[in-house]
């Protein structure tokens, strides 16, 4: 290598350590490491497998033994969330404070076993979602097929557990869970939402759920589909705001509907159709869909020519 | 560890257990496994590495040895799906009878051997498709580029291999492969639609394509479109029915438009606008734009002012 | 194996390497490799270690010792990318021409070297965009969890690198990059667009931007948006022509909104409202929405009622 390189190789090293100096939030050194995604995301394996057992792992699963197979995957699964847990609470909390190490490990011991005791609970859920992706999608075929390939249940099920940890308010978990199932799926459910049982997610590219929206039981939700907030102008000071709308007991969205704004209720047993974009709420036992959203068809002559089209359509 | 903790963990196994046992469809143990998706992926990239030889690895290729390069990855091939096609035939249809190995390996044999065969035919049919991308896509460079990194080849590659699965009845596996490339492209091919030669997705983000879709050739898809049904409130009812539409030949399909319904139509050589929502048949060689999709403009003095705008678009 | 077999796969082979005769664009050998997405992928990785320091790995960094870990990841950097642009370079512009390899080298180390150099800007522009982002999302907790988590932080930190590749010609890897943001998040940004500091895109997927687009600073993107061409019907002739739309300084585009032509520019400081579609200019200053988009509601008797309903948003 030439000279000349190596001066242009400091150059570049003092530029870009003076880039860190400037900002210094855009580095994380002198400091322990914010967390590990590769273990989070090992994490989420094993919990899915204890989840569905034998679906997602090549060796045999006995019944008699089934009790050593779900203790051992706990202990794994509660060794790997302990370190993750602690890794934040420090980062988040501690860094710059004076705390013995037995005080912060009392507080993850304490974190962790909250979240395991709620796994029967997530489990009993994400049964219930399986249960209603099988009723609501024609092109099922059966439950294995579904817990086994489909977008929208490894999307809620990630979704169930990354509420547990924020509702422990562990800090950065839950966003990097979510965004990997995010990543996976295109399915984008903040952690900090709240969804009932038997909640089915179809096809799911695009979809959006924010942070404060309140779910109901039953709700089916297609690609494309925004539960968003309304102008968000006003940035950090919204922080902790519901700004996302309600949304009640076995409500359907078809695709590509938004709706938007936290004082929205979509009342019970409604249906927004396909598109509609709503920020009002909607009463109970409503069929809500766009109308005359006019067409305009022409033939290979430029000629246009009429249609009766679309006057009434939930898809 | 403390006698509490071991205490939790014991309570935490039963009440897990018990759920498996509570609803058995949601645990796969005493049983074969389903299927392996490590292994499946491998066949997906080995197939690639056939239909592209040269693209997809790092080693040169010789022309006149190519012969034995394309032997070898066939037998890898063949043997990784046998295994495959095997476990989800017995998974699906054998796991509760007596049946003998040789008849499942005879049944294997056979849908192997017509997979195989299919393969120059799912090649030409993909060769077309880069010859379509590449007349469509101004931004494309040169067919290469296209084959290196275009997603839509990528999604409607792997759609054609797992169509072929699906034509032959081969439970999980069609579904297993789409939602691999679902995953990787955001574009959700259903491996049950039938799609002519030429097909071009650009972008392809949100696409969803049903399962008993049926398109013809040289038909051109954009980002965020939708073929997909009418009320799915019948659920499982409709399993088996035509519920997605049918597009003939020469059809464009803009970014977001929804098409929906088993009955609907658009006739050849017709250009279905942005974001238009259709659910009733369009006649051939027909545009459809949406008109009229008023805006309002207002200033910065919240004054409203009018504009001469979008009267009539295609993109 | 029976001889039958031996036969049918004998038979295959010759229909498989016929096809590629035919079509010899589809295959690549006799020829070097065209590039190593494995290694691509590894230089992006590096580079955001780079831009983030402590963020993505396991071990700690001391800022004493600093220097030496920004040099040696530079040096690993700049190894791979010289590789990497060494073979495209060959592979698109000489692999007919009997040129010496000291050329190719040369050439090679300017494009290298230009690349290096640019790394403290694109730094700088990152540092912006995590800073618009924290602003702009009421959601987010600290900058560490979007420089951490947020998926369009990424695509829009690999679209910075992927566009220096752009200007200086550098054929495939600019595409393969922002390929590969796009496979990870669902955004779509072509590595050929102009865009400012400050930019910030919320959830993302589904986004698209355009080639030939050009963005201002301080603009906010939401999922879905498609800053896209007007008819793509003239396919490659349109290569290397401004298609896409001009989008000035502080302009917030919501949605599901689609901005399409390269005459369109939206004025400094205007606002898109949701779903809008435009395909003419927006003077400055102004808000854009979707008016009278009727809705209709139904209650479960069937009896069609009015509400009081949109008529005036903007998220």
């Amino acid at each position: 290598m030439s000279r000349e390189f190596d001066e242009n190789m400091s150059q570049l090293v003092s530029e870009i350590t003076a880039n860190y100096k400037q900002n210094p939030i855009f580095s994380s050194f002198d400091s322990s490491n914010l967390a590990n995604k590769v273990e989070i995301i090992e994490i989420l394996n094993e919990l899915r497998q204890l989840i569905f057992p034998g679906f997602f792992e090549q060796k045999k699963l006995a019944s008699e033994t089934i009790g050593y197979y779900v203790g051992n995957l706990l202990m794994s699964i509660q060794e790997k969330l302990h370190r993750q847990i602690k890794c934040v609470l420090f980062y988040k909390n501690y860094i710059n404070m004076e705390i013995e190490d037995s005080i912060l490990e009392k507080k993850t011991d304490e974190i962790c076993q909250s979240i395991l005791k709620s796994l029967p609970k997530i489990q009993e859920y994400i049964t219930t979602d399986v249960q209603a992706t099988y009723d609501g999608d024609p092109a099922a075929v059966d439950m294995e097929e579904i817990i086994f390939s489909y977008p929208g249940i490894f999307a809620v099920c990630i979704y169930r557990i990354a509420h547990e940890l924020y509702k422990l308010s562990v800090p950065y978990l839950p966003r990097i869970m979510t965004e990997y199932a995010h990543n996976e799926t295109g399915i984008d459910i903040n952690a900090g939402a709240e969804i009932g049982k038997y909640f089915f997610i179809d096809h799911g590219t695009g979809v959006v759920i924010g942070e404060t929206c309140m779910i109901g039981d039953n709700v089916k939700i297609y690609q494309g589909v925004t539960l968003g907030a309304l102008s968000t102008r006003e940035g950090q000071n919204l922080h902790g705001v519901k700004r996302h709308p309600t949304i009640e007991d076995n409500v359907t969205i078809y695709s590509g509907a938004s709706i938007l704004g936290g004082e929205t209720v979509i009342g019970k047993n409604s249906v927004i159709g396909g598109n509609a974009f709503i920020t009002k709420s909607v009463p109970e036992d409503t069929r809500v869909s766009v109308q005359n959203l006019e067409l305009k068809f022409k033939n290979s002559k430029a000629k246009e020519f009429d249609q009766e089209f679309i006057s009434d359509w939930v898809i």
